[in-house]
């Protein structure tokens, strides 16, 4: 049993699930939502309120389990309310409880938007942080994986020049080292590293940018000293071709779009955003709450499908 | 009549050279090279030494035509040498001449190593930047195409940190009119500019940034004020998608490699380096002077055909 996130209520995600489950209800792998049921039923599908994995269990295949928390104020697909922030906000913390007592095995959670819940006090920059508090975890790494390649930034939702400021050799041996911890994890025995430059050419030899003999390549030796298979740092431009990807399990990359054009580029639909560092396994889709075309149906379920089908993958 | 630079001896441009002339020389596009003919010859083809581009005309379907610059010392693969500098310029002098001239049509440019060419007192940053000498233009813009995309980085080989501090409206505008005005010439009636932002998501509404505001709005509405079709800033990691790429013909890209990254990652091989903003049309392969291959015959010739097509094309 697998526990999903309401997300925000006024974005896509309701329809998403409730397609995922319209896909997923014969084969699996199982999953109970932590939403408000009337607005689920809303959709055309049979809801069953539950209270546990078990009861869940047994509903799923003729019924969407739904582990009831109220919204406050009735959803406009499109118009976020900060009214409905609370019960988005005890989705995400009910979900992680179900899998700290053993009732799921890993959280998928479902688009929020930051500035809603900013504007009703939450305090974490992102899902990603709130679920480190939640779970006690110090540095939650960010991986995007698709059917291509798996990338970890390891600077995520900053500017282009805080990316900068913030890049030093310590996060980048930090996230390699939870990146190599967690692909053993996931049943890769020697995962190997590939390290991207930060400068057009890797820097080419100092020419363009030092970033790479001052601040990457320390990191690698030290990434080596513990015998993790690392490679780098490499010319951004070529290290995603088929033949260069065939070298390493995961890019570590140094900034967002670094890691996120490539993927993005090969595959859109099939994207899945895992948090590594976490005592718990959890993934989401690699998309936001597409507030513009929430409530129109045209909300495509490949990328949630694709992590809840990964969260059963990894807790195999 | 095409005229084809040596490029830096020691690396892969003779051999990519031979190996076009055998796949070109029936059904053309001809090229005329500029190089040492005994070199050429050690390649195992019939080469024949021409003072024109008529005489070349008349040999391409049974020889290789070179107009003869001499090298200096003899060429080992892999091992540049900068006392070779100076036959490497005068190629490159000689070919922009034969344009001038009327001889050839356009200049096809095998890689060179900047660094050699330092060493024996160039002044110039690169090659782009020594053809707008030449041919007297004020601001070279690099284009890179392949099958699947057109992207123009406004700052180019600078670090990373560098490329934030050179950004600026003015820069930005007057590449969208270099790529408008040369995609024009090129057969495109209205062509379609999307610009990237700089930061992850675009700057999320200035929460990661604010050059979108500050520097790229700007410049995209002043674009505008022009007549020219111009959209963005775009978030960079979903620009390249095939549904995104649908909607422009160039996309003007804030740094190397936000453009090179999605280009190369697409497709590596059949990439071209078109130079807009000169009086005349170049296009070279999309690679370096790959030492680390060179004398092995393992390089791959299609950049370089794919680059003799392209400045055929573009100047029927």
């Amino acid at each position: 049993m697998l526990a999903l996130t309401m997300g925000d209520p006024a974005g896509i995600g309701g329809e998403i699930a409730v397609k995922a489950w319209q896909a997923l209800r014969q084969s699996g792998p199982q999953f109970m939502m932590l939403d408000d049921p009337a607005r689920l039923a809303a959709f055309g599908v049979p809801v069953r309120v539950v209270r546990s994995a078990a009861e869940a269990g047994n509903a799923f295949a003729s019924a969407m389990p739904v582990l009831p928390i109220p919204l406050s104020c009735p959803v406009i697909p499109g118009q976020p309310d900060a009214r409905n922030a609370a019960a988005v906000i005890a989705s995400i913390e009910q979900a992680v409880r179900l899998v700290q007592d053993g009732q799921a095995r890993a959280v998928v959670t479902n688009p929020i938007a930051k500035h809603v819940l900013y504007a009703a006090g939450f305090q974490h920059p992102g899902h990603t942080e709130f679920l480190g508090v939640l779970t006690g975890a110090s540095l939650p790494v960010m991986m995007l994986a698709n059917r291509f390649l798996r990338v970890v930034p390891v600077t995520v939702h900053v500017s282009l020049r805080e990316a900068l400021a913030r890049l030093n050799t310590r996060l980048i041996v930090e996230h390699g080292r939870i990146v190599a911890d967690s692909l053993r994890r996931f049943g890769i025995a020697s995962p190997r590293l590939g390290v991207a430059g930060l400068n057009p050419h890797a820097g080419e030899g100092g020419a363009m940018g030092s970033e790479e003999a001052d601040i990457i390549l320390p990191a690698i030796q030290a990434l080596r000293a513990e015998g993790i298979a690392v490679t780098g740092p490499y010319p951004p431009d070529t290290m995603f071709t088929p033949e260069a990807r065939a070298g390493y399990d995961a890019a570590l990359c140094m900034y967002h779009d670094q890691a996120l054009i490539p993927l993005k580029t090969l595959d859109m639909a099939s994207g899945v955003n895992i948090t590594l560092g976490l005592p718990i396994v959890r993934t989401s889709p690699d998309h936001g709450t597409a507030f513009d075309i929430a409530g129109q149906g045209l909300a495509d379920a490949s990328s949630l499908i694709a992590a809840l089908r990964m969260a059963d993958e990894m807790t195999r």
